[in-house]
């Protein structure tokens, strides 16, 4: 926690530090403005900062680049989409958060352990080092989204609630979510790559490469998921159609069983006079066997038609 | 109100300013005509100013920039997609309205503060300023529709009515007009970006990328909508076809469960006169035993199969 | 009606008049045979005019520009997709339709009326001319298809008809086959303004451009209807389902009112010796009271469901 | 039918003749080698000619262009899809086919009847007219799906059977592959066009243009199928959706009808000693005359709500 | 196997041998850094060897190529999806598996029996042979799927079960995986064939051609099978809809015949005293008529309708 800004700022940097790492958690407009004053970027650029919905884009100015990324978590159960606003002045890199808590703990705690790596190369390589972070960062977290949706077909499959539905469209949400994030930032990285501004030495472009590949293979994981969503999304419909089916499956077999048999025994229920069977000694009996038989027979059409012992 | 149209384009310009804009209501054919004398531009532009059904576009011609742009509100509920035309002849904005109202003020409250730096640059600043206001006005507008998508998905997983989805074809249409005059909107600022007529500056142009990146914004939510709307319509279809299989497990249920012992009531209400079982004394109660033995059954294959006492 | 076309074609034209427009109505291949010989044409050109299921395209070869474009009308409530070849030789123009019955009468009346404007060009702005007629004949057809829509929203959401599907399918087949003939004509109005043959003078291209952008407006206005007509098919699925679910509902109420009361009824009509209610003296008004109770409880039940008195 | 393969390729061409044309019928791997021993062409060449599923294509070797195209026809009631090797060196043309039966003919009889333009040029014009032949082949081809599928509608809105949608998935089928067929012609045939090998030559490439035209009205063709083959789709799963609300309709109706005047009958069935209304003279006439009004009743409420007498 | 890595790869390739190619199984991390020291290519290329989610990618860096593909063979019904990662340094070619089992033993074949080819060419030949066996594998293994979908298409017509829904998404899903596999192959061998690091010769360029040419073949059968798969599945839901009606048919009929003489019979068992029709002598016989010829009524209607004795 600093207290005052520019003090701090106007310190000269450690001997032997190649490198300045300034990050701002939360968007407050004062700070902003201060530090707008004294890196002197553009009016535009702190507006971009302050307005936490843009899309990733990597902007060459005169003297820096300025990138929006965006930076995704899961926290308590929902994912966190948060913007990350970087300045990239030759040897010093600033970074704004929306709000405190990050994924560049793995940078920092490489800084700390073999420094060397970082303190040699100028800011551009802590700027791959945070892009790394930010786009490795994701495969864990569609691992997560991976086994859920694994879970999922067996859950539909036996047994389709419109809950399970309910959350294939929140993950459907996400994973859409994602894409759009992805694509922008696969062409940040890219414009990175191809940076004509001088920000970037050659070999930290290679690594730039490396992560260009990493992008291509979250957006492909991405792509695959969300087919399979889409998938099981078929799958809930056929699903419930089947339940249907097994509903009225059972409705038409006991309607069918009875009744034949109840119109049987309401015609021997009448009262006309003369009805010759009502006095013959075995007509209960017979009775009884004609039902039997008539069930029998639909028994056999239902088997045959597979509706019946059939294990569909 | 201005009554003498030529007497005033005829006026010189007040001292210090640099920029004169004039904001026409209303397609008066007489009154764009006479515009058109005055400023001479091409007779294909005064056409496309009276037909109101332009998709917006941006022609160069020589002296002159002329676009079409649209300006979407709301009022009375529904989407008002109305066209507006501007000439920007170096240091004279033209602008034409279909009717009253639009989205500008917060411009003109800008050049009565501090008008200082629209008085500085030339008409590009302006013309800066009118198409942000047009794009930034979208926002509060998407915000809108937003809550209501997000407030239809509980009702439709609910309580899924015609209705809702009659409302949600409706928010549909109005996103993909959306997106119709989006997408010749983002190519408007992109040739204004890239304009080779000299009539942008530099400086102004920065601002112009800005523009251009809050289309692409608001691109991306409308397109987050849309599928959004598509998936509220999967959900209604799911929730109809829930809503079915519920009305076919009552149905079920209740048949399955009186078919049975209706028959047997029946059996016993037969009039042969040898039916053993009639005399005995304790049949009335073994029917009652039969009765709830029978459908204790049905319930126990029903709750196996979840059809009762599930919570779906 | 000409008798001896050599003799016409070998006609000089009249003093002051720089443009030649030559329509020939109907395909004989002998007459086109006649023209090519004159005119000098491609034997390829021949045949693409006489096979009457060309895509509009746009040719050039030396000296001429060769065009098909095709011409749509409404004839006898379908659609009528008539080809019209056109050829461009600096000062004439040919055009060889299908069919008597054509769109060309507005620029027949301007050349009569304001002649000067056809005369003092080449034949490109009659070119111009004509193009301009083919598409701006759209629009009225167009609102035709829309009012269509418009009004089978409500008959689908209220009485969902097969043949009112089947009338959408015709619509849709209709906007798809105005698509395949729109995009083609978009590419040929494009390379006429492309044109690098020298047949199209500068004023004139400025023209071509604006009717490239009608183009445009009109393959918006058929993508938005195939939309809508995509989006009623989905609410006469939709429909159906409902009209679906509201038979079932009354099924189910009303076998769920009776079954359980018949029942009853059956129980009380078998012959058993021993039952001992039959002898009491209330026992017909407690029946009745339990077939109440027991309907009323079930109204409640549907009526929480939202079964009975609701207004979905 | 040639034996001494050598002995033939070795015979001198007649006097004035420009073009020699070599069909092979049948992949006899022997035969193949022969003749790459003998145009001395590209082994690769030579195994694609072999392996009969190509995908069309073209390839510029030095001195020759090797083509893959594919030849549909109609055999048996089943599209066959036959593979067309065609090498073109300068002033001879080889075509290998798959087996006998071609869609040649027609320019085997124009080489008979008017073979002066087949000997001027070289095997260029010969290219053509096969590469013609290919593709016109299609148009009577396609004429035959479109009845077959302007058949099938009638069929499917009146009685939907399953059959009749397998004929359909069948029928998609073909067209999907005469798509994927179709497409790599069309680029086959645009490289041809494009030519910078030397083999074609300038008046022979306006024949070509003519084919790649052909060739995108044939794709046009088979996407309009493909779209009415879709929409049949959706009209057999809509008018398998109508049957059932039909088969519904009747349940519901027959249903409604008898249940609660069954339970009256039950109810006048019972045998509790007090049921005043029993020894009522003119009970019967009442019941019956309760078990009508009730029956009109439900008629009504059925007619209103267009399940009985509507026409759809 | 070799114990001693470093003294193998010291150890002088033997004379007259123009490549080696060192085959590596198993993403030991300490094999490939040592390989990594031998042959001094870049970090990030270890660390893609290492882990085994690559997309297929082509990378050139200063002296060699590095390519990671992929390998897909069916193992215990499932598909295998290896990563294989390929460093061209000129003449010498290294390939590291994830596990043991490749598909490269057509290429020992060959270069056991008809070495010379190899031996005489750089690595480039090598290499082409070992992207040849990974694409042409493909080819059987798709065959089995394609028969897999053709014995499906008459299972599911006949009967409809859920697990073959599950199964075809099971091929849908390694139909994907497929299509993303095969498209950055695509692009590998494109890159290769592109090749501008001198690593490849021209004559192998031509062979490299052949390989993608045989890759677009791939993904054309993948497309068509993903079509099938498509297809089957709105087989299937159709199928599903139709034993659906068959069932409600059965149901209705069943219910329709019966529940009208139900109730003759039941007024019949009332038990008023005044029932005229009780004491007619002929009263039983009338009955039965009656109900035979309401049952004829509505076989005969539902005759008419198709839903007896119909074949569909």
């Amino acid at each position: 926690q600093i207290d005052d800004l520019e003090a701090f700022l106007a310190m000269p940097r450690p001997e032997g530090a190649h490198v300045r790492w300034l990050n701002v958690e939360g968007l407050n407009p004062q700070t902003v403005d201060r530090l707008r004053k004294h890196y002197n970027f553009h009016t535009l650029a702190a507006e971009d900062v302050i307005q936490p919905l843009q899309r990733p884009k990597c902007e060459a100015y005169e003297g820096y680049l300025f990138m929006v990324i965006r930076m995704i978590q899961i926290s308590g159960g929902h994912m966190r989409n948060e913007q990350v606003s970087i300045f990239c002045f030759g040897d010093t890199l600033l970074t704004i958060q929306e709000m405190p808590g990050d994924v560049f703990d793995p940078v920092r705690k490489r800084i700390e352990i073999k420094g060397a790596r970082f303190f040699q190369n100028k800011a551009d390589y802590l700027l791959y080092a945070l892009m790394d972070s930010v786009v490795d960062h994701l495969f864990p977290l569609l691992e997560g989204y991976g086994s859920v949706l694994e879970d999922m077909e067996e859950e539909i499959a036996s047994n389709p609630k419109p809950a399970a539905q309910r959350r294939l469209f929140a993950i459907k949400r996400d994973l859409s979510q994602l894409r759009r994030t992805l694509w922008p930032i696969r062409e940040v990285v890219d414009s990175i790559y191809r940076d004509e501004s001088g920000c970037m030495t050659d070999p930290v472009k290679t690594f730039i490469r490396d992560v260009y590949d990493h992008t291509m293979q979250v957006i492909d994981i991405v792509e695959t998921y969300r087919e399979t969503a889409s998938s099981l999304n078929d799958l809930y419909q056929s699903a419930v159609g089947n339940k249907m089916n097994e509903i009225m499956k059972v409705l038409t077999i006991m309607a069918s069983f009875f009744i034949p048999i109840t119109f049987v025994a309401g015609v021997y229920g009448m009262n006309f006079e003369h009805i010759p069977e009502l006095n013959w000694q075995y007509s209960y009996y017979v009775f009884w066997g004609v039902c039997l038989s008539a069930t029998t027979c639909l028994a056999i059409f239902f088997w045959r038609k597979g509706w019946i012992g059939g294990n569909d």
